[in-house]
C-alpha cells in the first residue's frame, strides 16, 4: 500500500498565504468511513514495519507536529496512529503551559529537549507554534518579540532538518461547529467531562484571532524542509487516513535501509547452531530407531 | 475481564530465596495459544482503558520493569502488551551501557530519572537491577560496591512507593535453549540480524553466574511494595498473556477514581449548548415546514 496523493493534496504550498476558510474541514473526498478505517488499519501496520526499519538504520530522526484548536483531534491522532508503534523509539511530548523554568528560557528550549534521536519518532502535541499562537492571540509576549519567532522557527527547522531530522507539521482543521459538537459529546462522557473547563467556551469568541494567527505561521514556516499539512479533521476517520497515510508515505519516501550484520551469519551459524543441530538430528535418529 | 491468578501464581513469595531451575520456563497450564492470544486482546483493550482513567485521575504512577535474559523477551511485551497503551502517558526507558555522564553519578541517578509521573506509566527496559546482574557477573565494580545495591535499590523503591508509584518487576524466564533457539531465528530474519553480534553468544558461557545474580536480586529486593514475578517466557503467546493479566489486575486493584468536574455541566450545557440546540431545532422546524 502506497499512498501518495494525500502528501500533494493537503501540502500548502509553499510561498502562498493560504485562506484557511477556503479549506473544507468536513471534506472526505471520495472515502467512505468503513473503507477509510480499514485502510487506516492497513496503513497502520505498514507504518509499524516501517518504524522498526527505520529504528534499525538509526540514521534519520522524523519529528511530527500535532497543532489545532481545542477539541481539533490531536489526542485522537496519538491514540488511533501514533498509537501503532512501537512506543519504543517513538516519544510522544505535550507542550502545555510553560513551566517557570521554562519561561525563563528562550522559547526554543524545552522544544529542543524533546527533539528525537536518531532511528527515533517525536509526535509533538502542541509545539513551537504555540509561541505564535495563544502567545500571540493573548499577548503574553510583545508582537516585536512574537513577530520575530517565524524567522528563529525557520532557522530552527532548518538546522533540524540538516540534521537528518524529516519534519511534518499537521494542522487538524475543524469548524466551529464541529468544536461545539464535540464539546458536547464531551458533556456526556464520564470519563471525559472532568476535563471541561469554562475556558474552553470564551476561547471560543477568539476563533478568528487563532484563524489569522494560524494562517500566518502555514505562510511564514512552511519550507520545504518543514512543510505544513491543513488536514480535514471534522471527521474523525478522514483525518487518521489522512495523516497514516502521509506519515507512510513520508517513511516510504526515505528508502530506509536496515544494516549491515557486522558478523560472518554464516560463520556464525556454524559455530554456534550447527552442533546444536547435529545434536538434534542425533537425537532424532536415535528416536528413529528407538 | 478480571485476572487475579496469575498475580498470585508468578509472584515471588517474599523472604524466600528462589531457586530458577524450580520455575519451568515453558509452563503454559492448560492454556491453548489461540485462546492465550485472543484474551490477551482483551486484556489488552481493558488495560489502554484502565490506562485513560489512570491518567485522568492523575494521583498515582505504575512502574513496570523488564529483566531477562538476551533474546528473554522484553522487547516483545514492550511491542506486543505496552504497545496496546496510549503513548502519551506510557514512557518506555531503555537502560543500555551507562555513558561517562551516566557513570560520573551513581547508578540511581539515570534511573530517577526515568520513573513516572503521577498519572504515567514507565516501562523500564532493563533497570537499575543491571547494576547487580551484568555489572556483577562482570566484575564492572568490585563486590564491596554492587554487594550494596540492594540495600539502596530497596531504600529507592520503598520511597517511590510511599509517593503513590505502584512497581511491578518481571522477570522473563527462559530457557538456555530457547535462548539458543531465537538466536538462530534472528540469524533467519533480515530484519533483525543487523543486531547479532559474537557476544550475544560468548554472554552464554556466563549463563549460570547469571542465575546466581537473578536469585540474589529476587530474593534481596523483592518488597511487598516492589514485588517479583517471574514469568514462564519460553513460549511468547503465554508470557504476554500472564503479563498484561498481571497489569491489569494491578491497575483494577488501585480503585481509580476519575476526577470529578470542576464546573457544573448542566449550567455548561444551558449556557453554551442550548442555544445552538433550539438554533437547530428552529432551522427544523423550518425545513418541516418548507
Amino acid at each position: 500500500m502506497t499512498g501518495k496523493h494525500f502528501i500533494e493534496d493537503f501540502r500548502v504550498p509553499p510561498g502562498q498565504r493560504v485562506r484557511l476558510t477556503n479549506f473544507d474541514p468536513a471534506f472526505k473526498g471520495k472515502h467512505s468511513k468503513t473503507h477509510a478505517l480499514r485502510k487506516t488499519q492497513e496503513l497502520c501496520v505498514t507504518m509499524g514495519e516501517l518504524q522498526q526499519n527505520f529504528f534499525a538504520e538509526r540514521k534519520r530522526s522524523l519529528l511530527v507536529c500535532l497543532q489545532a484548536l481545542d477539541a481539533g483531534g490531536k489526542d485522537g491522532v496519538v491514540k488511533h496512529v501514533i498509537g501503532s508503534m512501537n512506543p519504543d523509539g517513538c516519544d510522544v511530548a505535550n507542550f502545555k503551559e510553560p513551566t517557570p523554568e521554562e519561561l525563563a528560557h528562550d522559547f526554543l528550549w524545552r522544544v529542543e529537549a524533546k527533539t528525537p534521536k536518531r532511528g527515533e519518532i517525536a509526535i509533538f502535541n502542541r509545539s513551537h507554534y504555540e509561541d505564535v499562537l495563544v502567545v500571540r492571540v493573548h499577548n503574553l509576549v510583545p508582537k516585536e518579540v512574537w513577530s520575530k519567532r517565524y524567522d528563529q522557527i525557520n532557522d530552527f527547522e532548518r538546522r533540524l532538518a540538516a540534521n537528518g531530522t524529516h519534519i511534518l507539521k499537521f494542522f487538524l482543521h475543524i469548524s466551529k461547529e464541529a468544536q461545539l459538537k464535540r464539546f458536547e459529546q464531551r458533556l456526556d462522557d464520564p470519563a471525559k467531562r472532568w476535563k471541561i473547563s469554562e475556558s474552553d467556551y470564551t476561547e471560543r469568541e477568539y476563533w478568528d484571532d487563532y484563524v489569522q494567527a494560524y494562517e500566518d505561521a502555514l505562510a511564514n514556516c512552511n519550507t520545504e524542509d518543514a512543510p505544513w499539512f491543513v488536514i480535514p479533521a471534522d471527521h474523525k476517520w478522514f483525518r487518521d487516513l489522512a495523516i497514516s497515510e502521509i506519515i507512510v508515505a513520508a517513511l516510504q519516501s526515505m528508502n530506509i535501509q536496515v544494516p549491515k550484520p557486522t558478523v560472518n551469519i554464516e560463520d556464525i551459524r556454524r559455530k554456534y547452531h550447527s552442533a546444536a543441530k547435529e545434536g538434534k538430528q542425533g537425537r532424532r535418529k536415535r528416536r528413529a530407531r528407538s
